[in-house]
């Protein structure tokens, strides 16, 4: 995991205990990325780690657990970091500006779990996609929202909202993909330029 | 392969020949979507192609080879599209919107073969990755130049001219990961809602 991955949070999958339960989760998200969820085996996983294959089976019934747990985390947090922004009595060009420089900061800081959250939702069993894509939901209502409550006010000329939803939400997810902790832009400077971009996109009256 | 992959041109593939070579393509297309690359075997692509692992290798070395095609292919193709709307005396404005209708229309008409296109570069050898990433970067350097010229003409204003194309261009290809040809919006939709947002990035005089 690059060092960029550490720096988004004070604790990167703080929330999974115990410390090898953690391990191996961290170990999944590498070997995902790497190679694909279909390409890892368990063992993959365990050995990467530094553990049995029994021992990853204490913690984890199958692979798709890891993935389910990886996805679950990955979209809890998306969402919080979304809603955190989202409400307030600041005017709505603020409350978006902060939502895409938050959501895009961190598709850009933790990329290697962003893509594995993004890219693998075919692997997940029909019960957990049904569980992500609510969760997905959630999040673009929060981002509508914010846009329906800039038209409302006349801050915003939005023709299409859902459509400038979806767009705005692509957009920063998509980071995740090219951003490259060795590359010339930080988290923050993407996270500023697309909040500037996104205004624009809405209209925002200046 | 889905209905629409089909529509985009009037022969997706139509270069590769012997029909052999070519239905292994399309058979390596779905194979690298469904399971990733690293998942897939000849083995897998020779038995969806109805053919042999023999039969295969007469066509291709490696898998590896089959995913340079493939991408080699998708890259000059999308290349081809940019370039096509990029020349003439037309205003900036129009010309970036014919090359986001187009750029958009690709990804979305073409989604699985984009996905292979976008996400399996890693897997490529050293020097075939080489030879993508300057197909890129001409990629790249089309849309920098539109909007330069929009900037020069005063027609648009854009403070940062590389980091807006690099978000026109990461927003385009973000549609070959949430497309749906069962969804509400057909390509040509996508692509004038893109149109409009990214002039609205560049600020383009109306």
């Amino acid at each position: 995991m690059s060092t960029a991955e550490e720096t988004g949070e004070d604790a990167p999958w703080g929330e999974v205990t115990p410390e090898a339960a953690r391990r191996l989760l961290v170990a999944a998200v590498e070997a995902f990325a790497e190679r694909g969820y279909h390409a890892t085996t368990t063992r993959d996983i365990a050995g990467r780690a530094g553990m049995s294959p029994a021992a990853l089976y204490i913690h984890y019934k199958t692979k798709e657990e890891l993935l389910h747990r990886i996805s679950r985390i990955g979209h809890d947090r998306a969402l919080a970091l979304l809603e955190a922004e989202a409400g307030g009595e600041a005017p709505a060009a603020e409350r978006l500006a902060g939502a895409v420089r938050s959501f895009v900061r961190w598709h850009a800081e933790r990329y290697t779990t962003a893509r594995v959250v993004q890219y693998e939702l075919d692997a997940l069993s029909d019960e957990h996609r049904t569980e992500i894509i609510e969760l997905r939901r959630q999040s673009d209502a929060v981002v509508r929202r914010i846009i329906s409550e800039g038209v409302a006010a006349g801050e915003f000329d939005v023709p299409d909202v859902p459509g400038t939803t979806l767009a705005v939400l692509s957009l920063c997810i998509d980071v995740a993909r090219w951003f490259n902790a060795q590359g010339s832009r930080t988290p923050e400077e993407v996270g500023a330029l697309y909040a500037d971009l996104v205004l624009r996109m809405v209209a925002a009256q200046k």
